[in-house]
Protein backbone atom coordinates (compact mmCIF):
# COMPACT_ATOMS: atom_id res chain seq x y z
CA UNK A 1 0.00 0.00 0.00
CA UNK A 2 1.26 3.49 -0.77
CA UNK A 3 -0.12 6.93 0.03
CA UNK A 4 -1.81 7.54 -3.33
CA UNK A 5 -5.23 9.20 -3.30
CA UNK A 6 -7.53 11.86 -4.70
CA UNK A 7 -9.63 14.49 -2.99
CA UNK A 8 -12.21 16.36 -5.05
CA UNK A 9 -14.72 19.04 -4.11
CA UNK A 10 -17.97 19.15 -6.08
CA UNK A 11 -19.31 22.71 -5.98
CA UNK A 12 -23.06 22.23 -6.17
CA UNK A 13 -24.04 25.70 -7.38
CA UNK A 14 -22.33 29.01 -8.17
CA UNK A 15 -24.81 30.69 -5.78
CA UNK A 16 -23.03 31.23 -2.45
CA UNK A 17 -26.26 31.59 -0.48
CA UNK A 18 -28.01 28.39 -1.49
CA UNK A 19 -27.86 25.05 0.24
CA UNK A 20 -28.30 21.66 -1.46
CA UNK A 21 -31.96 21.37 -0.44
CA UNK A 22 -32.71 24.79 -2.04
CA UNK A 23 -31.68 23.55 -5.49
CA UNK A 24 -34.41 22.18 -7.73
CA UNK A 25 -34.63 18.48 -8.56
CA UNK A 26 -33.00 18.83 -11.98
CA UNK A 27 -30.13 20.66 -10.42
CA UNK A 28 -29.67 18.04 -7.67
CA UNK A 29 -29.80 15.38 -10.40
CA UNK A 30 -26.83 17.14 -12.04
CA UNK A 31 -24.95 17.15 -8.73
CA UNK A 32 -25.49 13.42 -8.24
CA UNK A 33 -24.54 12.73 -11.88
CA UNK A 34 -21.29 14.58 -11.14
CA UNK A 35 -20.57 12.20 -8.21
CA UNK A 36 -21.22 9.28 -10.53
CA UNK A 37 -19.05 10.66 -13.33
CA UNK A 38 -16.13 11.34 -11.03
CA UNK A 39 -16.36 7.84 -9.49
CA UNK A 40 -16.47 6.21 -12.95
CA UNK A 41 -13.44 8.23 -14.00
CA UNK A 42 -11.36 7.61 -10.86
CA UNK A 43 -12.31 3.91 -10.89
CA UNK A 44 -10.16 3.49 -14.00
CA UNK A 45 -7.12 4.01 -11.81
CA UNK A 46 -6.41 0.50 -10.54
CA UNK A 47 -4.62 1.84 -7.46
CA UNK A 48 -7.89 3.09 -5.94
CA UNK A 49 -9.84 0.57 -3.89
CA UNK A 50 -12.58 2.77 -2.49
CA UNK A 51 -14.17 6.19 -2.95
CA UNK A 52 -15.97 7.92 -0.07
CA UNK A 53 -18.52 10.55 -1.16
CA UNK A 54 -19.77 12.71 1.67
CA UNK A 55 -21.19 16.08 2.61
CA UNK A 56 -20.57 18.21 5.69
CA UNK A 57 -23.25 20.87 6.04
CA UNK A 58 -22.90 23.52 8.74
CA UNK A 59 -20.01 24.29 11.05
CA UNK A 60 -21.01 21.82 13.78
CA UNK A 61 -20.91 19.07 11.15
CA UNK A 62 -17.32 19.98 10.28
CA UNK A 63 -17.96 22.10 7.17
CA UNK A 64 -14.91 24.30 6.72
CA UNK A 65 -16.33 26.02 3.62
CA UNK A 66 -19.67 27.76 3.72
CA UNK A 67 -20.39 27.45 -0.02
CA UNK A 68 -22.45 24.29 -0.56
CA UNK A 69 -20.33 21.36 -1.75
CA UNK A 70 -19.91 17.59 -1.69
CA UNK A 71 -16.53 15.89 -1.25
CA UNK A 72 -15.05 12.77 -2.72
CA UNK A 73 -11.96 10.96 -1.41
CA UNK A 74 -10.43 8.08 -3.40
CA UNK A 75 -8.25 5.75 -1.32
CA UNK A 76 -5.81 2.88 -1.90
CA UNK A 77 -7.49 0.78 0.83
CA UNK A 78 -11.01 -0.17 1.83
CA UNK A 79 -11.97 1.82 4.94
CA UNK A 80 -12.52 0.07 8.29
CA UNK A 81 -16.22 1.03 8.45
CA UNK A 82 -16.88 -0.35 4.97
CA UNK A 83 -15.15 -3.63 5.85
CA UNK A 84 -17.34 -3.90 8.97
CA UNK A 85 -20.48 -3.33 6.87
CA UNK A 86 -19.44 -5.91 4.30
CA UNK A 87 -18.56 -8.46 6.99
CA UNK A 88 -21.91 -7.90 8.70
CA UNK A 89 -23.73 -8.31 5.39
CA UNK A 90 -21.78 -11.47 4.59
CA UNK A 91 -22.56 -13.06 7.98
CA UNK A 92 -26.27 -12.34 7.50
CA UNK A 93 -26.15 -13.75 3.97
CA UNK A 94 -24.40 -16.91 5.15
CA UNK A 95 -27.21 -17.42 7.63
CA UNK A 96 -30.30 -16.33 5.64
CA UNK A 97 -29.14 -16.45 2.01
CA UNK A 98 -30.60 -12.97 1.58
CA UNK A 99 -29.22 -9.43 1.57
CA UNK A 100 -29.80 -7.82 4.97
CA UNK A 101 -30.63 -4.46 3.36
CA UNK A 102 -33.24 -6.07 1.09
CA UNK A 103 -34.76 -7.61 4.22
CA UNK A 104 -34.70 -4.21 5.94
CA UNK A 105 -36.52 -2.65 2.95
CA UNK A 106 -39.20 -5.37 2.99
CA UNK A 107 -39.65 -5.23 6.75
CA UNK A 108 -39.77 -1.43 6.96
CA UNK A 109 -42.35 -1.21 4.16
CA UNK A 110 -44.37 -3.88 5.98
CA UNK A 111 -44.09 -2.33 9.48
CA UNK A 112 -44.62 1.18 8.10
CA UNK A 113 -43.59 2.95 11.33
CA UNK A 114 -40.06 4.08 10.46
CA UNK A 115 -40.70 5.04 6.81
CA UNK A 116 -40.15 8.72 6.04
CA UNK A 117 -40.86 8.64 2.32
CA UNK A 118 -40.74 6.43 -0.77
CA UNK A 119 -40.85 6.70 -4.53
CA UNK A 120 -40.64 4.23 -7.45
CA UNK A 121 -36.99 3.44 -6.78
CA UNK A 122 -36.08 4.54 -3.26
CA UNK A 123 -37.12 4.19 0.35
CA UNK A 124 -36.21 6.68 3.10
CA UNK A 125 -36.35 5.38 6.66
CA UNK A 126 -35.22 6.09 10.18
CA UNK A 127 -33.12 2.97 10.85
CA UNK A 128 -34.28 0.61 13.62
CA UNK A 129 -31.05 1.11 15.62
CA UNK A 130 -30.54 4.79 14.78
CA UNK A 131 -27.38 6.15 16.44
CA UNK A 132 -28.52 9.78 16.26
CA UNK A 133 -31.83 11.64 16.51
CA UNK A 134 -33.36 11.90 13.01
CA UNK A 135 -30.66 9.71 11.41
CA UNK A 136 -32.16 8.91 8.00
CA UNK A 137 -31.17 6.31 5.41
CA UNK A 138 -32.08 6.31 1.72
CA UNK A 139 -31.88 2.89 0.05
CA UNK A 140 -32.74 1.56 -3.42
CA UNK A 141 -35.76 -0.71 -2.98
CA UNK A 142 -34.23 -3.30 -5.29
CA UNK A 143 -30.87 -4.96 -4.67
CA UNK A 144 -28.15 -2.68 -6.08
CA UNK A 145 -24.55 -2.89 -4.87
CA UNK A 146 -22.65 -0.17 -6.68
CA UNK A 147 -24.00 3.39 -6.75
CA UNK A 148 -21.99 4.26 -9.86
CA UNK A 149 -23.94 1.67 -11.90
CA UNK A 150 -27.18 3.64 -11.39
CA UNK A 151 -29.32 4.47 -14.44
CA UNK A 152 -30.21 8.07 -15.21
CA UNK A 153 -33.86 7.59 -14.20
CA UNK A 154 -32.76 6.15 -10.85
CA UNK A 155 -30.60 9.19 -10.22
CA UNK A 156 -33.57 11.44 -10.98
CA UNK A 157 -35.56 9.52 -8.35
CA UNK A 158 -32.66 9.77 -5.91
CA UNK A 159 -32.48 13.55 -6.40
CA UNK A 160 -36.21 13.75 -5.70
CA UNK A 161 -36.16 11.78 -2.44
CA UNK A 162 -32.90 13.39 -1.26
CA UNK A 163 -34.37 16.87 -1.73
CA UNK A 164 -37.57 15.83 0.01
CA UNK A 165 -35.76 14.32 3.01
CA UNK A 166 -33.39 17.28 3.36
CA UNK A 167 -36.31 19.73 3.18
CA UNK A 168 -38.21 17.77 5.82
CA UNK A 169 -35.14 17.82 8.08
CA UNK A 170 -34.77 21.58 7.46
CA UNK A 171 -38.37 22.14 8.57
CA UNK A 172 -38.29 19.70 11.50
CA UNK A 173 -34.95 20.83 12.91
CA UNK A 174 -34.61 24.43 11.59
CA UNK A 175 -31.86 23.89 9.03
CA UNK A 176 -29.68 21.58 11.14
CA UNK A 177 -26.00 20.91 10.55
CA UNK A 178 -25.66 17.40 9.08
CA UNK A 179 -23.33 14.92 7.42
CA UNK A 180 -24.32 12.47 4.77
CA UNK A 181 -22.24 9.61 3.44
CA UNK A 182 -22.68 7.47 0.36
CA UNK A 183 -22.09 3.84 1.35
CA UNK A 184 -21.24 1.89 -1.77
CA UNK A 185 -19.42 -1.26 -2.89
CA UNK A 186 -15.60 -1.20 -3.04
CA UNK A 187 -14.31 -0.55 -6.56
CA UNK A 188 -12.74 -4.01 -6.94
CA UNK A 189 -13.64 -7.49 -5.77
CA UNK A 190 -16.85 -9.28 -5.06
CA UNK A 191 -19.40 -8.90 -2.21
CA UNK A 192 -22.21 -8.03 -4.63
CA UNK A 193 -24.72 -10.47 -3.14
CA UNK A 194 -24.67 -8.98 0.36
CA UNK A 195 -23.82 -5.34 -0.24
CA UNK A 196 -26.57 -2.83 -1.01
CA UNK A 197 -25.60 0.81 -1.53
CA UNK A 198 -27.35 3.53 0.45
CA UNK A 199 -26.98 7.05 1.82
CA UNK A 200 -26.82 7.72 5.57
CA UNK A 201 -27.83 11.22 6.66
CA UNK A 202 -26.89 12.23 10.21
CA UNK A 203 -28.12 15.55 11.61
CA UNK A 204 -25.67 16.81 14.24
CA UNK A 205 -27.91 17.40 17.24
CA UNK A 206 -26.08 15.39 19.91
CA UNK A 207 -22.36 15.34 20.71
CA UNK A 208 -20.16 12.28 20.45
CA UNK A 209 -18.50 12.19 23.88
CA UNK A 210 -16.52 9.92 26.20
CA UNK A 211 -19.10 7.15 26.40
CA UNK A 212 -19.36 6.84 22.62
CA UNK A 213 -15.56 6.97 22.18
CA UNK A 214 -15.03 4.38 24.90
CA UNK A 215 -17.73 1.96 23.80
CA UNK A 216 -18.60 2.48 20.13
CA UNK A 217 -22.23 2.63 21.33
CA UNK A 218 -24.42 5.68 20.79
CA UNK A 219 -26.90 7.34 23.13
CA UNK A 220 -29.92 8.44 21.09
CA UNK A 221 -32.66 10.26 23.00
CA UNK A 222 -35.15 10.21 20.08
CA UNK A 223 -36.91 6.99 19.09
CA UNK A 224 -36.70 6.44 15.31
CA UNK A 225 -40.46 5.77 15.21
CA UNK A 226 -41.16 9.23 16.66
CA UNK A 227 -38.72 10.93 14.31
CA UNK A 228 -40.26 9.09 11.32
CA UNK A 229 -43.80 10.09 12.32
CA UNK A 230 -42.72 13.70 12.68
CA UNK A 231 -40.92 13.76 9.31
CA UNK A 232 -43.75 11.95 7.52
CA UNK A 233 -46.26 14.55 8.65
CA UNK A 234 -44.28 17.45 7.20
CA UNK A 235 -45.66 18.29 3.76
CA UNK A 236 -43.29 19.79 1.23
CA UNK A 237 -45.51 21.66 -1.19
CA UNK A 238 -42.80 22.91 -3.53
CA UNK A 239 -41.82 19.42 -4.66
CA UNK A 240 -42.39 18.57 -8.33
CA UNK A 241 -44.57 15.60 -9.17
CA UNK B 1 -28.64 -10.23 27.42
CA UNK B 2 -30.99 -7.87 29.21
CA UNK B 3 -30.98 -4.11 29.66
CA UNK B 4 -29.40 -4.03 33.14
CA UNK B 5 -26.82 -1.33 33.84
CA UNK B 6 -25.54 1.35 36.18
CA UNK B 7 -24.61 4.95 35.54
CA UNK B 8 -22.76 6.84 38.26
CA UNK B 9 -21.42 10.37 38.39
CA UNK B 10 -18.30 10.99 40.48
CA UNK B 11 -18.32 14.62 41.62
CA UNK B 12 -14.66 15.48 41.88
CA UNK B 13 -14.89 18.48 44.23
CA UNK B 14 -17.63 20.52 45.96
CA UNK B 15 -16.07 23.64 44.38
CA UNK B 16 -18.13 24.55 41.31
CA UNK B 17 -15.38 26.66 39.76
CA UNK B 18 -12.54 24.15 39.78
CA UNK B 19 -11.58 21.75 37.04
CA UNK B 20 -9.86 18.39 37.56
CA UNK B 21 -6.40 19.78 36.73
CA UNK B 22 -6.83 22.51 39.38
CA UNK B 23 -7.12 19.94 42.18
CA UNK B 24 -3.93 18.98 44.02
CA UNK B 25 -2.37 15.56 43.61
CA UNK B 26 -3.77 14.16 46.86
CA UNK B 27 -7.23 15.25 45.80
CA UNK B 28 -6.89 13.69 42.32
CA UNK B 29 -5.65 10.51 44.03
CA UNK B 30 -8.94 10.47 45.98
CA UNK B 31 -10.92 10.88 42.76
CA UNK B 32 -9.11 7.96 41.11
CA UNK B 33 -9.51 5.84 44.26
CA UNK B 34 -13.25 6.55 43.97
CA UNK B 35 -13.26 5.16 40.40
CA UNK B 36 -11.46 2.06 41.67
CA UNK B 37 -13.78 1.60 44.65
CA UNK B 38 -16.90 1.89 42.51
CA UNK B 39 -15.53 -0.58 39.93
CA UNK B 40 -14.64 -3.09 42.66
CA UNK B 41 -18.12 -2.76 44.14
CA UNK B 42 -20.04 -3.02 40.84
CA UNK B 43 -17.82 -5.92 39.73
CA UNK B 44 -19.48 -8.08 42.39
CA UNK B 45 -22.65 -7.98 40.31
CA UNK B 46 -22.14 -10.91 37.92
CA UNK B 47 -24.47 -9.37 35.35
CA UNK B 48 -21.99 -6.61 34.53
CA UNK B 49 -19.41 -7.45 31.89
CA UNK B 50 -17.72 -4.10 31.44
CA UNK B 51 -17.43 -0.68 33.09
CA UNK B 52 -16.55 2.40 31.04
CA UNK B 53 -15.03 5.26 33.07
CA UNK B 54 -14.81 8.54 31.18
CA UNK B 55 -14.75 12.29 31.48
CA UNK B 56 -16.29 14.94 29.24
CA UNK B 57 -14.78 18.34 29.93
CA UNK B 58 -16.22 21.42 28.22
CA UNK B 59 -19.34 21.79 26.13
CA UNK B 60 -17.68 20.89 22.81
CA UNK B 61 -16.64 17.57 24.38
CA UNK B 62 -20.25 16.82 25.28
CA UNK B 63 -20.23 17.88 28.94
CA UNK B 64 -23.83 18.58 29.91
CA UNK B 65 -22.91 19.58 33.48
CA UNK B 66 -20.40 22.32 34.16
CA UNK B 67 -19.39 21.09 37.63
CA UNK B 68 -16.32 18.88 37.23
CA UNK B 69 -17.16 15.17 37.27
CA UNK B 70 -16.21 11.74 35.95
CA UNK B 71 -18.79 9.21 34.78
CA UNK B 72 -18.97 5.46 35.05
CA UNK B 73 -21.27 3.19 33.05
CA UNK B 74 -21.56 -0.52 33.90
CA UNK B 75 -22.89 -2.65 31.05
CA UNK B 76 -24.11 -6.22 30.51
CA UNK B 77 -21.98 -6.56 27.36
CA UNK B 78 -18.41 -5.83 26.32
CA UNK B 79 -18.42 -2.73 24.08
CA UNK B 80 -17.50 -2.98 20.38
CA UNK B 81 -14.40 -0.76 20.77
CA UNK B 82 -13.07 -2.87 23.65
CA UNK B 83 -13.57 -6.07 21.65
CA UNK B 84 -11.63 -4.50 18.75
CA UNK B 85 -8.78 -3.57 21.10
CA UNK B 86 -8.66 -7.04 22.62
CA UNK B 87 -8.73 -8.71 19.19
CA UNK B 88 -5.93 -6.46 17.96
CA UNK B 89 -3.88 -7.26 21.07
CA UNK B 90 -4.51 -10.96 20.67
CA UNK B 91 -3.44 -10.99 17.02
CA UNK B 92 -0.20 -9.19 17.91
CA UNK B 93 0.41 -11.61 20.80
CA UNK B 94 -0.17 -14.63 18.54
CA UNK B 95 2.46 -13.26 16.20
CA UNK B 96 5.07 -11.84 18.61
CA UNK B 97 4.28 -13.54 21.92
CA UNK B 98 4.44 -10.11 23.54
CA UNK B 99 1.89 -7.49 24.65
CA UNK B 100 1.63 -4.76 22.00
CA UNK B 101 1.30 -2.04 24.64
CA UNK B 102 4.47 -3.28 26.42
CA UNK B 103 6.23 -3.07 23.05
CA UNK B 104 4.86 0.45 22.54
CA UNK B 105 6.19 1.49 25.98
CA UNK B 106 9.66 0.08 25.21
CA UNK B 107 9.79 1.58 21.73
CA UNK B 108 8.53 5.02 22.77
CA UNK B 109 11.04 5.23 25.66
CA UNK B 110 13.76 4.20 23.18
CA UNK B 111 12.71 6.60 20.38
CA UNK B 112 12.04 9.41 22.87
CA UNK B 113 10.24 11.63 20.32
CA UNK B 114 6.61 11.08 21.32
CA UNK B 115 7.10 10.96 25.10
CA UNK B 116 5.32 13.75 27.00
CA UNK B 117 6.25 12.72 30.53
CA UNK B 118 7.11 9.73 32.70
CA UNK B 119 7.37 8.78 36.35
CA UNK B 120 8.26 5.61 38.29
CA UNK B 121 5.09 3.82 37.17
CA UNK B 122 3.60 5.60 34.15
CA UNK B 123 4.48 6.84 30.70
CA UNK B 124 2.55 9.60 28.87
CA UNK B 125 2.94 9.66 25.08
CA UNK B 126 1.40 11.03 21.93
CA UNK B 127 0.50 7.76 20.16
CA UNK B 128 2.25 7.00 16.85
CA UNK B 129 -1.05 6.94 14.94
CA UNK B 130 -2.79 9.72 16.90
CA UNK B 131 -6.32 10.31 15.58
CA UNK B 132 -6.55 13.83 17.01
CA UNK B 133 -4.14 16.73 17.58
CA UNK B 134 -2.60 16.38 21.05
CA UNK B 135 -4.22 12.98 21.67
CA UNK B 136 -2.31 11.69 24.73
CA UNK B 137 -2.15 8.21 26.26
CA UNK B 138 -1.07 7.35 29.79
CA UNK B 139 0.08 3.73 30.23
CA UNK B 140 1.56 1.76 33.12
CA UNK B 141 5.18 0.98 32.15
CA UNK B 142 4.82 -2.59 33.40
CA UNK B 143 2.23 -5.02 32.08
CA UNK B 144 -1.02 -4.46 33.98
CA UNK B 145 -4.37 -5.54 32.56
CA UNK B 146 -7.01 -4.42 35.04
CA UNK B 147 -7.01 -0.86 36.34
CA UNK B 148 -8.99 -1.82 39.43
CA UNK B 149 -6.13 -4.05 40.63
CA UNK B 150 -3.84 -1.00 40.98
CA UNK B 151 -1.95 -0.52 44.25
CA UNK B 152 -2.35 2.70 46.22
CA UNK B 153 1.17 3.93 45.32
CA UNK B 154 0.43 3.35 41.63
CA UNK B 155 -2.72 5.45 41.89
CA UNK B 156 -0.69 8.24 43.54
CA UNK B 157 1.68 8.11 40.54
CA UNK B 158 -1.28 8.10 38.15
CA UNK B 159 -2.76 11.19 39.84
CA UNK B 160 0.60 12.93 39.47
CA UNK B 161 1.06 12.24 35.75
CA UNK B 162 -2.63 12.86 34.95
CA UNK B 163 -2.48 16.28 36.64
CA UNK B 164 0.77 17.08 34.84
CA UNK B 165 -0.58 16.09 31.41
CA UNK B 166 -3.87 17.95 31.90
CA UNK B 167 -2.01 21.08 33.07
CA UNK B 168 0.30 20.90 30.04
CA UNK B 169 -2.72 20.58 27.73
CA UNK B 170 -4.38 23.54 29.52
CA UNK B 171 -1.29 25.68 28.88
CA UNK B 172 -0.69 24.47 25.32
CA UNK B 173 -4.28 24.71 24.15
CA UNK B 174 -5.82 27.32 26.53
CA UNK B 175 -8.02 25.03 28.61
CA UNK B 176 -9.36 22.91 25.73
CA UNK B 177 -12.50 20.80 25.86
CA UNK B 178 -11.49 17.15 26.09
CA UNK B 179 -12.65 13.60 26.68
CA UNK B 180 -10.69 10.94 28.44
CA UNK B 181 -11.53 7.27 28.66
CA UNK B 182 -10.16 4.54 30.88
CA UNK B 183 -9.47 1.49 28.73
CA UNK B 184 -9.36 -1.55 31.01
CA UNK B 185 -9.87 -5.31 30.92
CA UNK B 186 -13.46 -6.66 30.85
CA UNK B 187 -14.66 -7.71 34.31
CA UNK B 188 -14.87 -11.42 33.44
CA UNK B 189 -12.87 -13.76 31.25
CA UNK B 190 -9.28 -13.97 30.21
CA UNK B 191 -7.22 -11.78 27.78
CA UNK B 192 -4.74 -10.81 30.53
CA UNK B 193 -1.63 -11.56 28.48
CA UNK B 194 -2.45 -9.14 25.66
CA UNK B 195 -4.51 -6.43 27.35
CA UNK B 196 -2.76 -3.51 29.05
CA UNK B 197 -4.93 -0.85 30.68
CA UNK B 198 -4.39 2.80 29.80
CA UNK B 199 -6.08 6.20 29.64
CA UNK B 200 -6.72 7.94 26.30
CA UNK B 201 -7.09 11.74 26.47
CA UNK B 202 -8.56 13.42 23.40
CA UNK B 203 -8.69 17.23 23.23
CA UNK B 204 -11.60 18.32 21.03
CA UNK B 205 -9.90 20.61 18.52
CA UNK B 206 -11.07 19.07 15.23
CA UNK B 207 -14.56 17.95 14.23
CA UNK B 208 -15.50 14.41 13.35
CA UNK B 209 -17.23 14.85 9.99
CA UNK B 210 -18.39 12.92 6.93
CA UNK B 211 -15.01 11.47 6.01
CA UNK B 212 -14.43 10.07 9.49
CA UNK B 213 -17.99 8.68 9.70
CA UNK B 214 -17.70 7.11 6.27
CA UNK B 215 -14.29 5.58 6.69
CA UNK B 216 -13.44 5.17 10.37
CA UNK B 217 -10.18 6.97 9.51
CA UNK B 218 -9.18 10.27 11.14
CA UNK B 219 -7.62 13.35 9.63
CA UNK B 220 -5.08 14.73 12.10
CA UNK B 221 -3.31 17.93 11.05
CA UNK B 222 -0.78 17.82 13.94
CA UNK B 223 2.09 15.30 13.92
CA UNK B 224 2.32 13.52 17.31
CA UNK B 225 6.08 14.25 17.41
CA UNK B 226 5.41 18.00 17.20
CA UNK B 227 2.67 17.85 19.83
CA UNK B 228 4.95 15.83 22.15
CA UNK B 229 7.83 18.28 21.73
CA UNK B 230 5.51 21.18 22.51
CA UNK B 231 4.03 19.50 25.60
CA UNK B 232 7.44 18.34 26.87
CA UNK B 233 8.77 21.87 26.79
CA UNK B 234 5.97 23.24 29.00
CA UNK B 235 7.20 23.34 32.60
CA UNK B 236 4.61 23.00 35.31
CA UNK B 237 6.17 24.64 38.36
CA UNK B 238 3.35 23.98 40.82
CA UNK B 239 3.75 20.21 40.70
CA UNK B 240 4.85 18.48 43.89
CA UNK B 241 8.04 16.43 43.81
Amino acid sequence: MNGIGAHEVIIETPDHDKKLSDLDEDHITEVILAWQQRILDLKQDERFKYIVVFKNHGEAAGASLEHTHTQLVAMPIIPKRVIEEIEGGRRYYDFKERCVYCDIVTQEIGDDVRVVSANETFLAIEPFAARFPFETWILPKKHKSAFEESQKHEIIHLARILKEVLMKLDVALSNPPYNFILHTLPLRGDNRSWYHWHIEIMPKLTKVAGFEWGSGFYINPTAPEEAAKYLREITITTLEK
